[in-house]
């Protein structure tokens, strides 16, 4: 259970990062839409492992192939189904996986759970699964670029190395200026350096990745349990490796009410601040909706490290292969796709809302 | 939509603040459970407003009435139909709101959801449709007893002053000795005065509540988007004012890999540290659960600010009426609830994990 | 579980027969529609007991109480929670039921599934339930009406007495001139014979209820599982005592494809015949929707039966109070307000077909 | 929407008949079953055209390929992502197509619906949908099998060529004798006789197929909306070309209460007539559950008919290919396969019912 999400956009997706291949099918796309394949792609080369010299050297085409729902261009209304082919690896590098749990990872937690797993590469707990979520929320963002929406996320902390800036006050189409994804460009290159060192020291990062959504109509969301921040906080803390999750304001919790609350201006909605983040209720406020998103860092490291096997004993375990070192970088398109799969599912269950 | 939370363990809630009653019906709750109504009734009275002088002076009796689902002190199987009715209010009070947006409220945005609302005290979007939570919620908190779970809330930060302190650090069975509901006695007397100044001073406070799961066996949770922290920030994120979520090590995003991965100890899953805060990919690992809540200020506050009419003409609104000054003391069972959803929606599911 | 009905207009119902109220939510009722209370009200009445000589002799009030969702007549979009209360019954009445299973009765396999009951009146499996569904059903009918659309259903046989017509053979605004719902009124005669005769017998009915959805737009219902008519079927089924459901020609199978074809005519998909019940591929094609709905006669009948005690001893069983010969008569308004939440439900979800 | 059926056991199915590939995701299939490849695919091959003398003589191989969920030839718990291919198509026989819409076919419902549609041989609305759907059943028969419920389905009418004993009375281990899949050797000869001779006269026909699950152990289904023969008539009429189900005795509406009530003989549950079908309340009360499922003739006759054109011109039609007569003696696994997935959905359930 528990591999879909959305209610009436609706992604389900399957796949461990071993199997034969990974895919999805979303359900709940409206008909009648030109989709821009290239945009697709292009989100799923900015998730690719690979990319750059602060992603894992490990690569993966990652070309999507659309199996329905889809007829010279368009979309039909049914459900639209895709793969993702893993290509070929070798079982052996896995082998030593088979009997071990790695600290801070899921292997323990399933093998609890089902009592059977695939241990090769995290199976379903890898982040490969996301690359699924992109297909479905690219799509998602042509549908909200129908209605004037646009989502931007980008890299904003990695360790303590921060932007110290409002998503107002650095250029969003500098984004993918570099390859960390942090729109200042010097503190880019301090992002890049330290994770060069971190990666010579066999060690790992997290950070902060921030997200805002443009030109959001007031309207959207639902007032108790689907609330439209709860559902982002939902869909952020469903990506591998999320810890956290804040809108508007970080810190507002340490403010008095006279220092935050927002006034609203005229009848477009807009306040004179936006501390609130666009949500008022778990509704839009016709304001720019943003977020930020804390990533622990990876769990896999090059250092040598405790832990025991299946049958108790104690063993030292040293990790294999290449991996990320951060993965900030590559999260930064999953962040947007997802933040696209809740506004589309609440767009489209706002053309309910009235009689 | 989005009147209902959980999959198999399922509330549904309905009631604006100034209705007839609020109420709500569970669905999935397993047969032959023997009811502690006084421990329901305990929770509600631990929302109550009026419960002490940290909270708003309004009275409500808030005692829940159950219609179905319960036959001689036991749940049937069947759904579990409640309501709490609401005090006479005298409608002229609300007449001020008929036309008028605050500030921070929802009232705007629910104007343009809906093209309709009702205005006497915030209707739907008021907190006091968390009182259905606590019904559902003390009911789930006595399943979750019934395996060996015990999730306890407290109040950890009331603006700038802050336990700085772990879970493990304090005393949980201390929670309930002073009306602020903070562990630590001399930082509670401090977080009770700043309350009585700001109220003075006609402002308002927001703050942090720190939340611990104990005893949960591992195998809770689902891979992917159900994945149990996400499901869990987003029923933290479901609650009125709360704008923030992370769960584990607070700040982990600024460590390196090597200083905060948890080494498993032993076949229990018992870690070393507890940094990952008791879950791995979406899935419990047999730690206690732990995880931070933050709340913005409350936006009702007595010093007159500026907003504008339903016609768009500049006013001056001077709020009316007795109001909390701080939510925090009153949110800790909410957070103690919604945390029982989550977690026995999950035990439930684990039910049909394995053939 | 399944306590709810519908995906976006979705009603979730509660309460046995016995208890204190029985009552329900109705989510996802578009705001800004203006009630007819009256309307609601009648068709209350006409699923009431003690209405006429054909229905069991036992009172109820049967008033609904609207708790929340509506404000000064309109819905708000908020949930509609709502109450009927049971009027007070005589506990001892019941005492004998509290250890036996009644033959054809649903007493065996709640007492399996859930290991404890409300014995006392059928508790949940009781037909009183479905006066949740006229109320959600009959706000369902003011929507479709805003449409164009009217549902309406009759009696059309009991036993072997039949009204061997179409529905555009009898005269549908005849359908309440008589106490059995009979359009045509020498059958009707015949019919309201028969349940005299049976009931002085102390033997029951049952029979078959005629439905049809007139006006209804081309493009309401789903492709595949959520065909209109699969939905509509499970509705009919999961109403107290149905059998059976079929829709457009009845015995069309043991029909040749060229006998029954129906031609379309033009572009307003008007067909020249209407075999296939206004619906093809699960989705509505502008002709009516017409359908069948089977009931077996009542369980419970004043004759003396053999059965068994929950200690497995052979018992004869004699059935006490007032009891329905049979029901068709007050399932007439069921049928319909069932048929209404699913064309509502698919109403809705059509709004978000297209781009 | 409408493309997920199941709660817990869910299949998601994709696929447009002359599209790349048809597919599905089941989520929700418990871990540790050991799958049974060969009855999987023995399953597929008895719904697959092309199979005898009495199907299409159009050919698919309809292997499944299964892309995840799987290791080591046991089910993960993880989603069961698979695909079967389609063969290629030469897109020209389609061309005709393009511009009509065909008498007693979903084309106009579609084009109303969507705006656009895949007009190669259905699309979407084609049978061969009902592939995916034995791939997800064969699966929760496999299931049912290890809690030692068996289900089976047989053609038991053909026009009025009809077999006329219960399913107690023929032989269920002699349904795939003959290539018509019914258990009584010389009606099945009659129904070969009068399909081949239909189909000489380019006429299609259909009828009845008989469904009984053996063995259902007592407490599966739900009270209200979700009962358990609720579920399989949405489950039935979801099958492309069923108009119409029953379950336990047909014709039961014209029999009395006295003569059709079902006696309870002992603790077991067994009672000494089965007329209910072995559901009582909506949920199974341990006898066995019997239905019958009854579909209309296939649309697509060799014979000219009328219709119109997209711009409505009236048109005479004339099909071409190679189509079922009488699609009956494939839908007996697909009926069997939704079968199963209806009670392994509510045996599942069945896990959380009780403290």
């Amino acid at each position: 259970m528990g591999n879909s999400f959305g209610k009436i956009f609706k992604l389900t997706s399957f796949g461990e990062s071993h199997g034969n291949a990974i895919g999805g099918i979303i359900d709940g796309c409206p008909a009648g839409l030109e989709l821009d394949f290239e945009f697709i792609q292009k989100q799923l080369h900015r998730r690719r492992p690979g990319q750059s010299s602060v992603t894992t050297k490990r690569k993966e085409d990652d070309v999507v192939e659309f199996l329905s729902g889809i007829f010279q261009g368009k979309t039909l209304g049914t459900p639209i189904g895709f793969i993702i082919n893993n290509k070929d690896h070798n079982p052996d590098d896995y082998e030593q996986l088979k009997s071990v749990f790695r600290p801070s990872h899921a292997d323990f937690s399933y093998e609890k759970k089902y009592g059977v797993r695939d241990y090769r590469g995290g199976g379903r707990s890898s982040a490969r699964e996301t690359a699924c979520r992109v297909v479905a929320g690219s799509i998602a963002q042509q549908i909200l670029k129908s209605q004037g929406v646009d989502v931007k996320a980008y890299v904003s902390q990695i360790k303590d190395i921060s932007v110290n800036k409002t998503y107002l006050e650095v250029n969003l189409d500098q984004i993918d200026d570099n390859i960390i994804r942090c729109p200042d460009r010097e503190i880019a290159k301090k992002m890049i350096s330290l994770i060069q060192e971190t990666t010579n020291n066999g060690d790992s990062l997290g950070g902060k990745i921030s997200c805002v959504a443009l030109e959001v109509p007031a309207g959207w969301g639902e007032p108790v349990f689907d609330k439209l921040h709860a559902d982002l906080a939902k869909a952020m803390l469903s990506i591998n490796a999320v810890k956290g999750f804040d809108y508007g304001l970080s810190n507002i919790s340490e403010f008095l009410g006279s220092d935050v609350n927002d006034i609203i201006e005229d009848l477009s909605g807009k306040t004179a601040t936006n501390n609130s983040g666009g949500i008022q209720g778990g509704i839009s406020n016709g304001n720019d909706i943003y977020f930020n998103i804390y990533f622990k860092p990876v769990a896999t490291i090059m250092k040598k490290q405790d832990s025991i096997d299946i049958d108790g004993n104690k063993i030292i375990l040293q990790a294999k292969g290449r991996h990320d070192t951060c993965v900030l970088a590559r999260a930064v398109p999953v962040v947007e796709c997802m933040t696209a799969l809740v506004l589309v599912d609440h767009y489209l269950r706002s053309k309910t809302n009235k009689i």
